[in-house]
């Protein structure tokens, strides 16, 4: 398989990277793994980069096992890398200088749920559905939704987000409070239970989007809301993307508190058409949700109704029927894979940049623009109420050529954003894949990310290579 | 006036900060000011700590002003100390080491307003108050209000909040990006436009908070709200103070997107019937106001009318009509004010703290009760939707042994916070005053707060003496 330009992995210290190994086995048994194929699943599952896998990769079950192989590591300077469910989408799980992967995933308890206070803790490797489908009874929900189920913890590294987080933000938003495994091994607990704090520096948002360059989260201490009484939810189709994008503009402008608000372009509703079996005309369309009481979900419902009516758009067909409204949130959480559907056997390269919504239809359009000069084949799909918009390449892997015209496209996309006072990831993270446009994007900033990382994390010991280019 | 146990100012080099101020005097001219009484003005001006005056003031204008003033100082590592409106509580402002106050209260430019992105620019000197002024005819305002017309960077260095938060946020959740001045003097734009971003560390959340001890913040960008359709308010007196926390939990719980919802203790309806000629009860008392459409505040009131009368309070009197719920919201913001009036002439010693809700009740009637065992004059005031309250004790400042005793006091209540796992300062921030709980609340995670200090501020220049002690 052809890679994009990405740098050779080379192990920092093989004899040590042994000894550690040595040392793990003797302490995790079994739970410390070498063979190929999980080093490799633990690498990464998901991205189009170039696989890197770790050394070994141990199961930890308690944060005190997170510490014991940080500390391991730390005395011997071998690299730590995080893993969660490993859904992560720029490298982020990839280990260029070797070491040790350490698997959350079976750190899966929730410790504790508080219905008073609209909160709960969880161990790391607990993801979102888990704790979803724990909550059900409660009358509580986790909102943050990326699409994939994936680890809470991981979630926090990369600060996620999704179709939600127009109404309930991302996960900077969420988390009150986190466990952390220091590079040194020491465990240390940010923020706390309390809903609002100025006692200091701010380091649970510090640790969140760190993408574990800065620490291990092993907890985490997260707010909850209360399950809506009504939701509704609907589509609402319109003759141009710029239309559907003032539609958004408006609906925010107005204060609807709209739920979720996703804007799915001509192409990825033909794809979606075909793979959920819709019949959605094949038009930029958004997709709507709603929560609320019954009379607020209907008022709001209207409400924008009248504004996509003004702006050329509709008919808005919306739906209080569980049923009907899961069927279209199903298509749309399934667009990623409906995408394969316009070029059967193409591999994927995804990308996710956000811009001020002011200037998000010129971005969409400027995309699609390339996108068509190009001769590609490559949806767009957008958290449009945040102005952050996905776009998955559909390229011939074995395509030197091919794959490298998207490798600039992609680059040309990441810049557009970036000069229109937007981000080059607003909710993937950075990883390997987004780290070329960190020095455009922060200038003199990075250096003082790079500070921090010097600091708290001396001998990078932790998730070597991502983020933060460093000396 | 007799102080609490505070260190005695002690100016880090005479000589060289004599030095710097020539310089300053050479490149600002009558900006910087040396009188005794606007130094004493900038060492605070209301907060109950010992007045400790910077050696001199310099008004900047600009942020490459502040750079030069920065820089000058950095060069001889003379403490800077930077200044908005002084409305800080903890001793933020003061200047243990000496060293140089810049006052940005001249940096007042509303530099960008963007209505479709519901977001603006400003310099850190424009204060709450007048931006939304300045915003009035854009349909838009800016929702984060701590009662004192603070300036946009002062606030978001303590972290600011207020009523409104329960619904809006906190200055955490508000500020897209700042442009700030570094100890060295460099100048660097955290965050951005986009509404969210994966892009790396939260070098935006780390300054916020930190009360200029990391940078000066020069510029902020800032989101904001659109004006709701319709807001009503109204009081609902309660029999106790734990059914009121209870109503509060129950409003919460049932996602009731109330906008403001404040406690106040009976001592302090008293104070307000008699400062601002109402005549409620004299029982714990709920303020609260919705934000909506028409349906929709009708709906939340009612709403709220059941949860209140279901735990034994009520009745719930609303008002639709500007000119009486501002009455009421009035009598609200001039609490502090009104206290007085239950000890004329005396002295206030203001804290805050905030734990969560479910433990808000039993924080609260603990608190009341160690008022009435010292015999205190002490009205409560909670915004409590967030699990915050603040005590304001009246002292005569001249009986030393009352001063030590509400000092003594001041200290339970923070060490019952933060056993309650909560956190010393809600909204106040650390300043001086709070310096002696970071311990006990952060554990090994302050040793983290002193590694990214020493990092960012290694001459430990900027606002010395706040927030993390230093070795």
């Amino acid at each position: 398989m052809p890679v994009l330009s990405q740098q050779v992995a080379v192990p920092r210290d093989g004899e040590k990277t042994a000894l550690v190994i040595d040392i793990l086995t003797q302490a995790f048994g079994e739970r410390c793994v070498r063979s190929e194929a999980v080093r490799r699943q633990h690498g990464h599952t998901t991205t189009w980069l170039e696989n890197q896998p770790p050394d070994a990769v141990v199961f930890a079950e308690t944060t005190q096992e997170v510490a014991e192989i940080v500390r391991t590591c730390a005395v011997h300077k071998v690299p730590v890398i995080p893993f969660g469910s490993g859904s992560s989408l720029e490298g982020h799980l990839n280990a260029p200088e070797g070491g040790i992967s350490i698997d959350v995933s079976a750190m899966n308890k929730i410790l504790a749920v508080n219905p008073e206070d609209l909160d709960c803790k969880v161990q790391a490797g607990v993801t979102r559905k888990q704790l979803n489908t724990h909550l059900r009874d409660t009358g509580l929900f986790f909102p943050i939704d990326p699409g994939a189920d994936a680890s809470l913890g991981g979630m926090a590294s990369t600060r996620a987000s999704g179709t939600n987080a127009v109404r309930y933000g991302t996960m900077r938003d969420v988390v009150l409070g986190l466990t952390v495994v220091l590079p040194s091994g020491d465990v240390v607990h940010t923020g706390g239970r309390a809903r609002k704090s100025s006692a200091g520096y701010d380091l649970t948002r510090l640790m969140i989007g760190a993408e574990g360059t800065l620490g291990v989260i092993t907890e985490l201490q997260l707010r909850l809301h209360g399950i809506p009484e009504a939701v509704s939810g609907g589509v609402c189709p319109f003759p141009t993307i710029e239309s559907a994008c003032n539609a958004v503009i408006t609906t925010i402008q107005c204060g609807i508190p709209v739920a979720r608000i996703e804007l799915l372009d001509a192409l990825q509703i033909k794809a979606c058409n075909t793979y959920s079996k819709l019949a959605l005309p094949e038009t930029p369309t958004l997709f709507l949700e709603f929560h609320g009481t019954e009379a607020s979900v209907r008022e709001q419902s209207d409400l924008f109704n009248d504004i996509a009516g003004d702006l050329g758009g509709g008919p808005f067909t919306w739906e209080t029927q569980p049923e009907e409204r899961n069927k279209l949130w199903t298509a749309r959480h399934d667009a990623y894979w409906a995408a394969f559907t316009l070029r059967p056997g193409a591999k994927g390269i995804a990308t996710d940049v956000c811009v001020p919504i002011s200037r998000l239809a010129e971005c969409v359009e400027a995309t699609r623009q390339d996108i068509e000069n190009e001769r590609f084949i490559a949806p767009i799909v957008g958290h449009v109420g945040d102005g952050n918009f996905h776009v998955l390449v559909l390229v011939d892997e074995n395509d030197q050529a091919e794959v490298a015209q998207a490798e600039a496209f992609v680059e040309r996309l990441n810049w557009r954003a970036i000069d229109m006072e937007g981000t080059c990831t607003g909710e993937h993270g950075v990883g390997q894949g987004k780290m070329k446009y960190m020095a455009r994007e922060h200038g003199g900033a990075l250096s003082v990310m790079r500070a921090v990382k010097q600091a708290i994390d001396p001998d990078n010991i932790l998730n070597p290579g991502k983020i933060v280019p460093m000396p």
